[in-house]
Parts: structure tokens; C-alpha cells; sequence
């Protein structure tokens, strides 16, 4: 059966939107990339910095309220109807609650064939790559750099600090199916 | 029953981002906002410029291909799958088949409470505002102002050529059931 | 004598940035565009949210600190030297001291053929207009909207309440001499 | 004698955006970083694709016209005056002449106290970090990676192919005086 979605976890400047854009420029078919940058441009401006919607804490800890979870919720099932109505989706998401973050998915995309991937990162790497990004709040990468991964099963592990990201898009391409 | 989408359509540089982003600051719920522009950044860049995905014409003219159309129908499904999982959907696309275009989003929605929305402006304002943008291909908007609305049905129509964005949002917003 | 600079001064979400984009693509020869916001771009991170950079208060209040005054200052002279080795500069600011940065620019443009233009913007338009762009601070275009002309001086004003951002380049670029 | 001006060169991808971010970050002074991202910016839409102005060709080559030169050593002049008026400046630039693209800016510069820095990277490696970006025109990191440092003299050579942005940014840094 043909890999139908393509899911990434990873912390904060592990290097997840690289991988996602040279997936889509290696592999044969087009694949549609929607991850959770996506979904927080999508939403109000007003929750995206209030209790009921994100947070970013000055220390990098990310902080989300009940309106969130509901958005969320439909924006996950929404990606999943993509997949089933036949388009390649890539998505790359950071897994606050490890395991619970994973099997929220997991019941979401029931049915479809699906490639987990983790993406790893040393945290002082990460929180390196974070300052020269200059466009994130400081100490999201060294915060969630172990903790996404915390239970989490993958079909396969790739890791950013040594290793380039096309060559990370190269390892994961060779393992979806068509 | 209460309102669980808006579609708005107009042309380029129409203001309807600006209209998307007010009705999400005016709004006492909130309300994810999924436009073209969220799908044509999902798409592979390779597509943004190929016979098989999306085309910008020097003179502004867009082309699709056959493989944007086949992602263009699984984006269309997610977004109604969205709002059936109980997400408020704001969606503001180009509707350049007109009444056909219209067809597509009406089968996708079937069962949805949708408020069907024409975002009108005089072509030369249009394009002067294009100009002012400075980030769109040059054209787009006097090709596009009146050809998107060709026997599409709306429930209201707002017409940003003298009047605000956050005017029409509220004309929008009073629209709107809970 | 030819014009060699042209100034714009108005609060934040006025249309400055359209106008300047309009003024480059209307006037015959290439003019060069350095704003406010390539200033602030330029700086450290740490500078855009600390006591002595630039704050951005939760009303929408500017605080600059004295490292910024040095720095802004250093600025001013490069783009006034960027004028006098043969480039057409436009430039658009937001004159928070009202007539004492009219002074400081003056000083600095002492000897250059300068277009002082006025960028006026109903306060309330402004303020919804802030919100329709959805990234800046709330509040800031009411703040500024009048206090930034206090005791200016300008050659013409453009005011963008009713008039569009191509109208408004145009009667400034009717004053421009070559 | 202090330190005025650190000079960037290196082709496109190469890493040097991020290296001034951090130098930034790392550095205890303030710094103002203005590079060749800047320029093009500050120039009319039209001369980005144009015969008088900067062309990106589809290989990757970059063209300039002779109204991009005059504007160029414009600016050139503008950032040197920054640095003499006591603004810290970072620049960082692609010599797409080699040499002769150093010697422009060295008769610029002429009294400052400046730091030279190559920013090389290899090749293949640059040019996979451009499909990761997916910003650029395809084929530019490839055909710059060599060329730019063709005849040009540092004080410092960095290599961004194994070595993180941070920690080249701290060996630049050590080699700062104040």
C-alpha cells in the first residue's frame, strides 16, 4: 500500500520545514506540506497570544487554552479528510504531549498509511540554530527538544545536528512507499 | 442554525485578506481562516511555476494544471471536514471558473451552514492597490475583478472600493448567525 | 535643481509604505527606499523589545532608549550620504517628536533638495486598518495619527483617508523635479 | 583601535544571514546589520527583474544593469557613513567580481577599522541548504560558492559546511576589538 501521509515531529529549530521543503522538491509526486505553523497562521491574532489560545511564555514554553484544543481537534481531522481524498500530505507538528500528541493523530488518520518520523536535534544545537533564525522566541528549542519525543513510536528517526537536510529528506524518501 | 462558514470570494488585491482578518478581530467566536493563499503555500514550490500546478503569467493570468486540480479538490474536502469537526471556517478564495468554481465549494459543503460572500472592487482601484502591495505579478487584479463573480450566487455583496475592510467586515459579522 | 530626497512622515498604518511603493513604480527614474522599518530591521533582536532598543508598549506606545539614538542617528547620516553620492532616496519615517525629528533630519539633509510630504490618515480609518494588516501592535495608528505632524513643516500633504495610495504617489510625484 | 565594521562575503546559502544574527546576539555592543538582502529591498519592483537592475536568470546567475551600479555604490557610501557617523555595522555581501568587488568596497571603507570574513561552504552542501530554504532561485548557491572568494583577502576565513552558525559567529566575534 502506498505511504499516503508523511508525519514529523520535532522540537522547535530541530530543522522540520527544511526537511518538509526538500520532501516536496525529491519526491516523484507532489505532496501537499501542512504543519503547525499553518494552523497558528491560521487562526485569530488575538489567540495567538491569550488564554485561550497560544501562548508563548518569555521563557519559550508554549502555554494553550480550550479553544485551542477545540480548533485543533478540527484542523487534525481536516488533514486527515485531505489524505483520504487522495492528496500526498506532509505534515510536521512538535508533539507537546509526547505520547498523547502521537495517539491523537493516530486515531485521526485511522486507516490510512502513514510514515512516522521523529526529528531529533541536540538541544544546544537547536537552541544555536534558534538565535540564528532570529525569528522565534528564545528557549523553545532547548525546551521541547526531548520532551516531543517522550513516548513517541517511529517508523524512523532522523537527526539534524550532523546531518544536512536534504540528506534527512533523502533517508525519509527512500522509505515511502508509491 | 448558526453560521459554520464564510466563503468570500473576490479577485486579487480585492481586500479580502484585510476583510478575513477583521472578521476574526470582530467576531466574539473564533474563527480559523483558510484562503488560496494557506494552499498555494502548501503546495511544492515546483508547482508555483509548472504546466502541472499553478502558473503566473507575466501579464497576470493564473493556469492551473491538472495536478493542482486533483490536490485543489482534497484541500476543498479538508477545509469541509473542518468545519463539520466543529471549527468556524473563514475561506476566501479566487473563484476564476466563476459559477463553476462556486458548483465545486457547494458540493464539498453540502449539509454546512454557508454565508456566501462577493468581495467587489472597481477594477482600476484594484490594480492601483496591486501596485501599492508591490508583492503580486502586475495584471492579476484587473484580469481577475469581474470574471471571479460571473454567475456566482451570494448571500451579500461588499464592495471595498470606498469603503474599509473592517466596514465590510462589520456588514459581514452582522450577517453572521450563533 | 533637481529633487534629490523625498520625506514622508506619518503614523504607522497611515499608507506610507503603499505610497512608496507606488512613488517607485510611477516615477521614471529608479529611487532607492529606506524606511523606518529597514532601520529597525537592521537592528539586534535584543534591541526591538529592551530599555535601551525600541519597545513596542502593549498599547501600541514606542519607547526608544538612548543606544537606539545613537544608532538612528548613524542612520540618518548614512542615508543622507546614500543622497549626496548620487542615489534618489525616498524615505518614510514616523516623526514621534513631531517637529524635533523634522530638525534632525534637516540637519542631516543640510545642502540635499528635499520633498517634505505629509502622510495624514483619519485616525479611526487608520486604526482599522491596523487591524485589516494583522501585524502590528493594537493601538499604535491612533496613537500616532496626529501627534507625529506637530509643528512639521511639509512642501505637500497627502491625506489617505478617502484617497487611494496610487492618487496619493501621483500628486507627490507631480512635485518631484528632475 | 575598535573594531567599525565587519565585512560578510560568501555566496548565496552559504550561511551568512544566520552568522549575523548571532553576531549580533553574541556581540556586547550593539551592531547595525545592513547586507545586500537590504539593497535589493530598497529597490523599485521593477529593477529586480530587470535590464537596468538585478536579474535573477533561471540558472541562478545574477545580472546587474548599470542603474543597479550607480544605486549600488550609493549605498556602498551610505553604510560607509553609517560607520563613520559611529553606528557598529555588519555587512554582508556576495563579491559576485571577486577582487574587484572588494576593492569597491576597501576605497569605501578607506580609515575604518574593518574585519574581513570569508564565508565559505561547499558547494553541494550550499546548494541542498537552498532547496531547504525555498526562497531562492534554484542553481545560485552552486554558482557562487567558488567565485565570490575568487582574489579576495580576510582576516578570517570561517566554513559553514560542518561548523553551526553560533559557533562561527563566536570565532568571528574573538576576533573583534573594542
Amino acid at each position: 500500500m502506498a505511504t499516503q501521509m508523511i508525519v514529523l515531529n520535532g522540537g522547535s529549530s530541530s530543522g522540520k520545514s527544511g526537511i518538509v521543503r526538500c520532501l516536496q522538491a525529491i519526491l516523484p509526486d507532489p505532496w501537499l506540506a501542512v504543519g503547525v505553523d499553518t494552523m497558528v497562521e491560521a487562526l485569530p491574532a488575538s489567540m495567538r497570544g491569550s488564554d485561550a489560545g497560544i501562548e508563548f511564555a518569555p521563557d519559550g514554553q508554549v502555554i494553550v487554552g480550550p479553544e485551542f484544543l477545540v480548533l485543533d481537534a478540527a484542523w487534525t481531522a481536516g488533514v486527515a479528510a485531505m489524505a483520504r481524498a487522495g492528496a500526498r500530505v506532509i505534515v510536521d507538528d512538535v508533539f507537546l504531549g509526547g505520547a498523547a500528541s502521537q495517539e491523537r493523530w493516530q486515531k485521526a488518520l485511522v486507516g490510512l498509511d502513514v510514515l512516522w518520523v521523529g526529528v531529533k536535534c541536540d538541544s544546544a544545537v537547536a537552541a544555536g540554530r534558534e538565535i540564528a533564525r532570529g525569528d522565534r522566541v528564545g528557549g523553545m528549542a532547548a525546551l521541547q527538544a526531548e520532551v516531543v519525543h517522550e513516548g513517541v513510536v517511529y517508523d524512523l528517526v532522523v537527526d539534524t545536528t550532523h546531518t544536512e537536510s536534504l540528506v534527512c529528506a533523502q533517508t525519509i524518501a527512500a522509505r515511502v512507499r508509491r
